[in-house]
């Protein structure tokens, strides 16, 4: 039976649930596996504060470098993209093998962290990346490697989903709910890698990377991020049957690759559609599998425990039977084109703009849309009580992005519309 | 590179799946893992009819035996528990690691299988046998193994899903619903397998007995099926906020395992109420990860071909890197006390009977319910037009199994009560 010495670094929210999971089930998983997962160190600059786990005498260090000389593999848990960086790229050096959360890290450096692993013989794995405790990074690499993906969807951001959730069923505005969000401790102090969507794109990143063959980064990602998503269009999504959420948006179409992230109107009756609050999911159509959806809670303690761990069983798999690099870190092997410029995607759209309430306005942005080649699919006008400003809906058939945006720049010149138009894409998933 | 010579037997639906799969998809696979998997042979008795996949001169034989000599991984797609028995035995023997998605067999014979793999240090590989293209045998193996399994739910009987379903969306009675699946291949002439819940718990009894470490086999398990839904079951349970689908529950209480295969009343608003048509779901709850649900087609050609090829890619992987029997088909390590029968289960339940519109009947029915302490949640009586008899529903709090049995036979012999009481669990998920 194989003892695998197994050290953290950093014990903060992720670091003490590893700890408490390695403790509490090492006997199931070494039952399930046969390898024993021993909680061997934790480093971390404070190792006073009581974490609500109870670890051995002699584990907890401060010392970082004196833990990856002794241990098997190497936690990482700190965050961030500096420090972090220098402790997984030690670690490699020393021939230990890696888990690590850190997906903006992954997104931004994976080829140096990639190259590092490949040059040591050793591995990294970040199931825990993506999706928290979904196994979505092991159902990409592994249990769907049979597909050709054809499109991703995914909904990877707890606070945005929460906020959004919330939005919807209680009917308040987006600045409010944050606040209560940052109380409740769902969003950070400075939300902006949440709302404004760079979190959903790191994430988004790894998976098309997966997907695709080749580490992107974050330079093809259109982002957008929640914070201009109103009471106003929400409402107006759901009486037109959808609902509005964050989603990272992968698509191969005709070999070409599109990465986006931004929210959208989701068919209410999607599966998507109905994940709610903090969980995640993610959508995956594959040409042999159709249409597979993985949900599960996308954050805490608990749930990005469960999936370090499960790196942790494939690490301790890899040392006893000497397969390292199995399944390496990452594989490059092109599997498209070309990235699809933002300006050439296709889909559909939602337009809200205020308009005053003259004759002729509807017929004005109607050519303006027409002369474009988009058709519209609805109209939404409703009566006003103030004749000064309404509220005007567009939905449109599926049409160019440029085609839009340049309509959009003649209707926003427009004398009767009084404010910026308010664009969401549509996803017919 | 390392070239693996797959070899299937069975050139039926899902063999020709798995062909066209290697043929279309074996550069991206290898892109993807480094391994080659060749589609070297395909053994049937019939190789002369046009399966729309174009094999190459010399792959089609009628002589298994032959292409188990040949290859270097045997693909069991025959079905039925007798000769694929055979094939995967011999193959075994021969030192040739076996996929099937034969889980029958599995279900039934799968110690002696997992007997012979072990003698002969192979692999089964059997990600197929469960929710087609769905990886929940990877999920629950690898992706969860961190997990101690409180519970799970499934959806995993297509036919009985899209019965259930169209009951449900078009107002038709099971009868029809059947004659009409049957006509469009989604039901078996005999129907017996999947309407009586028995492939549901073939099923369940792969995954119970992964979670729980014991190969539990059919025995264990209680298995109702659907035939005794009627539409009006589904509109009540509509009115009362729930949809009515056949799961399967496998559950640890306290230590104890419980495993059973029943039509079951879900809240509408769980995601698996929203698992529709064909489809298949699982949400398994662990105690680190949380909820987690898994979503996908569970049969058809090319799903449960996905599948099988992720099964081959993990075989060909362990023979590149020597690595068999890393995650072997089955580990024995019992994480449970024993097995909770059916009579002790405890749940809630709807109970609809058709009664005479007498005087003092819910009070009589009530009683003997209370006697029983068996709390009333709800009840139902609607006005009839025919005063001769009206349908009469109760659900209930959580009740101990036995004493709704007791209860029932009381019920049932009141003169008041005209029928059988069609009793349905409902599970509040």
């Amino acid at each position: 039976m194989k003892k695998v010495k197994v050290g953290i670094i950093g014990f903060g929210t992720v670091g003490s649930g590893v700890a408490d999971c390695l403790l509490k089930n090492g006997d199931v998983i070494e039952r399930r596996s046969g390898v024993r997962l021993e909680l061997a160190k934790i480093a971390d600059l404070d190792i006073k504060t009581d974490r609500g786990v109870k670890v051995a005498p002699g584990v907890l260090t401060t010392d970082a470098d004196q833990l990856i000389k002794e241990v098997d593999v190497v936690v990482e848990l700190v965050g961030g993209t500096t420090i972090a960086k220098e402790f997984i790229l030690k670690a490699l050096k020393a021939g230990k093998p890696v888990v690590t959360a850190n997906k903006a890290l992954l997104a931004e450096k994976g080829n140096e962290l990639f190259a590092a692993a490949e040059k040591s013989k050793s591995d990294i794995y970040y199931e825990a990346s993506v999706a928290g405790g979904i196994p979505i990074i092991k159902a990409l690499r592994e249990g769907l490697a049979g597909n050709r993906i054809n499109k991703i969807y995914g909904i990877l951001n707890g606070t945005c989903n929460y906020i959004l959730t919330r939005m919807e069923r209680e009917n308040i505005n987006f600045a409010p709910v944050l606040k209560e969000a940052q109380k409740l401790g769902y969003a950070e102090a400075n939300p902006s890698l949440d709302v404004d969507g760079f979190d959903t794109a790191h994430k988004a990143a790894i998976l098309a990377s997966l997907a695709y063959g080749e580490w992107f980064g974050m330079k093809p990602i259109h982002v957008e991020g929640i914070s201009n998503i109103t009471l106003m269009d929400i409402k107006y999504a759901s009486d037109l049957g959808y609902k509005i959420k964050l989603l990272a948006v992968i698509k191969q179409e005709k070999d070409d690759v599109q990465i986006r992230v931004h929210p959208a109107l989701v068919p209410k009756k999607a599966l998507l559609a109905n994940i709610n609050e903090v969980f995640n999911g993610v959508m995956v159509n594959g040409d042999y599998v159709g249409d597979a959806l993985f949900y599960g809670r996308g954050a805490g303690r608990n749930a990005t425990a469960s999936a370090v761990v499960a790196d942790l069983l494939d690490v301790g798999l890899n040392l006893q039977f000497g397969s390292h690099r199995r399944v390496p870190a990452f594989r490059i092997g092109p599997q498209y084109r070309k990235l699809t410029p933002m300006d050439n995607i296709k889909t559909r759209y939602y337009l809200r703009m205020e308009v005053k309430d003259n004759p002729g306005v509807v017929a004005k942005i109607a050519t303006i849309l027409g002369n474009k080649k988009i058709n519209i699919s609805s109209v939404i006008q409703h009566e006003s009580p103030s004749k000064k400003s309404v509220p005007l809906i567009f939905l449109t058939d599926t049409a160019v992005e440029k085609s839009i945006k340049s309509a959009i720049a003649q209707i926003e010149k427009l004398s009767e519309v009084n404010q910026k138009v308010n664009l969401i894409r549509i996803e017919d998933i």
